[in-house]
């Protein structure tokens, strides 16, 4: 297996060495401010181009409201085809009526002529404020100086233009080889609603210059995005907006990809997994108010379906998470939780462990002393908590924080 | 149908009177601080004696993890005969294996004894922190005063007895006539956990000198419950230790109650309806750190359970009630919660009000102003979210509260 590199970036820092490593050969990208919410300065209004036509996957929400860049990315990613991505936060273009899709309509017209590509082949992503019309005066005003600045080092700042309550960019890189040739891949996400699954809007984009077929790129993108971002408490039914999309524009040279069983293509899909379960572990840590990444683990359940529902109602208790942000080793509501899942099982055969700590033994607290440790293990900004059903052999993970008093804040005056 | 009185109790004062209005014949009642919880000197353990056997019915949690006094009941509530009801705040003793049950069990016969009544005809209630033994001997200890305080007037005080971060005793009365014989009933409650259904625990008694036949109890006790505990966001599957207990005594003389259809039974079922919506509808007023009582509506659905399922998906989506707090008509997040609830409909079709003011009209904002008039109604202590799908002519209605600050504290800091 090749070496594969990742690095996120948490600062702006160290611009000129982050633009060359966040490269993807063949895509150009800029961002800048277009005051979609008016008197805002930082770049709300990004652009990805590929210089040639690429292949294009995507998974979107599953939110029966569906927000009108979503509704156009829908019927366009049937060709499998893209050019472009015009993204915009501040304003989510969802339940705006059919006012509403012909903005982004027209938006999108004027990046595929501008840029003389087909306007089938440009996509569309929105987040912010549910409701509002996007100011269009303001934004198509911006689109040719957006348009003349893409460059090839401009996706870090796209990924700063797609920030809402993030509180830092979220962006990755890796390189595999493939058939002795490099292949490049950026990926962009933006979150940070955490707690329960109709939370803000997940954004994501990854860029490759790897050569593959659209249906195997359609089938490792899904199996990425159920391995990361369906594991996190953001998961797929979520908001009006939620968008994964990836660009290949084959520009790498390998020989295309289309089997899933050829080493280049098992290395390839480890690499896609990676990037997108370490941009979902980032949306975890940068949660809405979170001070802590918690790993729920389930083990020992008859299947992994049942594992996946036991941690998903343990990791979406308010009663659970307010405990892990009060440092508080509270297993009687991890029980509690798992008590009603649905998930038949044996309460008095239930272990539970804080990192090593071993708290609960049969479905009973240990002693005093392990509820000490696991406090201590509350301290740290990322733990996990392993519990053993003794019900079978299957097992999962999920990924989620805690709650906290600044996530009512931050969600309270999101508007005001 | 003859008039229903019902009064709530929100504060102490007015002892005389209100000791007068809380009594039912053939009751005695009696609380006392038993440090539960070391240093309380709060009432703290509770006692409900009936002076005859009385037909006893009850409702516990569906959690699969149950506490020892939930236990207990469960196979006493199979023989519907009951004498006395011996409750505890401060320790749920919930998760305490084998000891726990024991303890349990071993303040059931000293009951028993102390009172000459069957053990499997006294009721046992805990609630507070789980995972923790109850103070057997401070308990023991308390149990002798707490017998020979019994009165007749001791119903207010047992309601005082089981508040965890209740802020105020839930407690009504009601009276009825029938055949002639004037009915007392009398119910208590305590929440006050509200946000979701793993919430803290649940328990409510009601005492009633009526005669009425067990079965028919139990199936006016299930009704009622299924229209008032199950549509707040505290419902059946939640805590370990939810509890709802009737024990009717029988000392009104009416002809004994069987049939469901008869005037009287009628009546008498409408009461305890009333009883048990008010007390729930109490609790989410005193939901942990409410600041205002929502009512969500939902209308024109095709069944009253695709009614439901709506209104809880908005009742407990946590980016509306955050919204809710922070005052804040934020429709796009109601639509968003209603989108992922797994029902089909038409979002071009809904139509939202707050209170009177209609906010949505066909899936989008009806107007400026209306937003600025849903957010006057938001800074009332209670309102009504009207929700109309237009898909059919089923509807239903649930009760929840919001989001706030001093929801987390409450729960991040409950055991420290």
């Amino acid at each position: 297996m090749t070496p594969v590199r990742a690095e996120a970036v948490k600062n702006t820092k160290g611009v000129a060495a982050r633009n060359k490593r966040f490269h993807v050969p063949g895509f150009l990208a800029s961002a800048q401010s277009a005051e979609v919410k008016k008197g805002n300065t930082r770049p709300d209004l990004g652009l990805i181009f590929s210089a040639v036509p690429a292949v294009a996957a995507g998974v979107f929400t599953r939110n029966l409201v569906k927000a009108a860049p979503v509704q156009i990315n829908l019927e366009r990613i049937v060709k499998q085809t893209g050019r472009a991505i015009l993204v915009n936060s501040g304003n989510a273009n969802a339940c705006t009526g059919p006012g509403g899709l012909k903005d982004a309509q027209r938006l999108s017209r004027q990046v595929s002529q501008a840029l003389s590509i087909p306007d089938s082949q440009v996509f569309l992503a929105s987040t912010g404020v549910i409701g509002k019309r996007l100011p269009m005066t303001r934004m198509t005003k911006a689109l040719p100086s957006l348009i003349q600045s893409l460059s090839p080092h401009g996706l870090p700042k796209v990924s700063e233009a797609i920030m809402t309550t993030d509180t830092f960019p979220k962006l990755i890189s890796e390189e595999v080889f493939i058939g002795k040739k490099k292949v490049h891949l950026v990926g962009m996400a933006k979150g940070a609603g955490m707690m329960h699954p109709d939370m803000a809007t997940m954004l994501c984009f990854v860029l490759t210059d790897l050569a593959i077929s659209p249906a195997l790129l359609d089938r490792f993108l899904r199996k990425a995005t159920d391995q990361s971002f369906h594991l996190i408490t953001v998961d797929g039914d979520t908001s009006t907006n939620d968008t994964v999309l990836v660009m290949a524009n084959g520009l790498a040279g390998n020989p295309v990809l289309d089997d899933p069983q050829t080493p280049g293509a098992r290395i390839f899909s480890k690499a896609l997994d990676q990037v997108l379960l370490k941009l979902a572990r980032m949306i975890v840590q940068d949660g809405e108010g979170a001070t802590k990444e918690v790993t729920i683990r389930i083990e020992g359940t008859r299947t992994k379906e049942e594992a996946r529902t036991l941690a998903m109602t343990v990791a979406l208790s308010p009663l659970v998470k307010t405990a892990l942000f009060g440092e508080d080793a509270n297993w009687g509501r991890i029980l509690a939780a798992l008590g009603r899942s649905g998930i038949p099982f044996d309460p008095d055969k239930v272990d539970i462990y804080f990192d090593r700590i071993q708290l609960v033994k049969k479905g009973i607290r240990k002693g005093p002393k392990e509820e000490i440790q696991a406090g201590l293990v509350l301290k740290k900004p990322s733990l996990t908590i392993r519990i053993d059903m003794h019900q079978g052999s299957a097992k999962t993970q999920v990924y989620t924080c805690d709650l906290s008093l600044d996530y009512v804040r931050i969600n309270a005056e999101y508007r005001t």
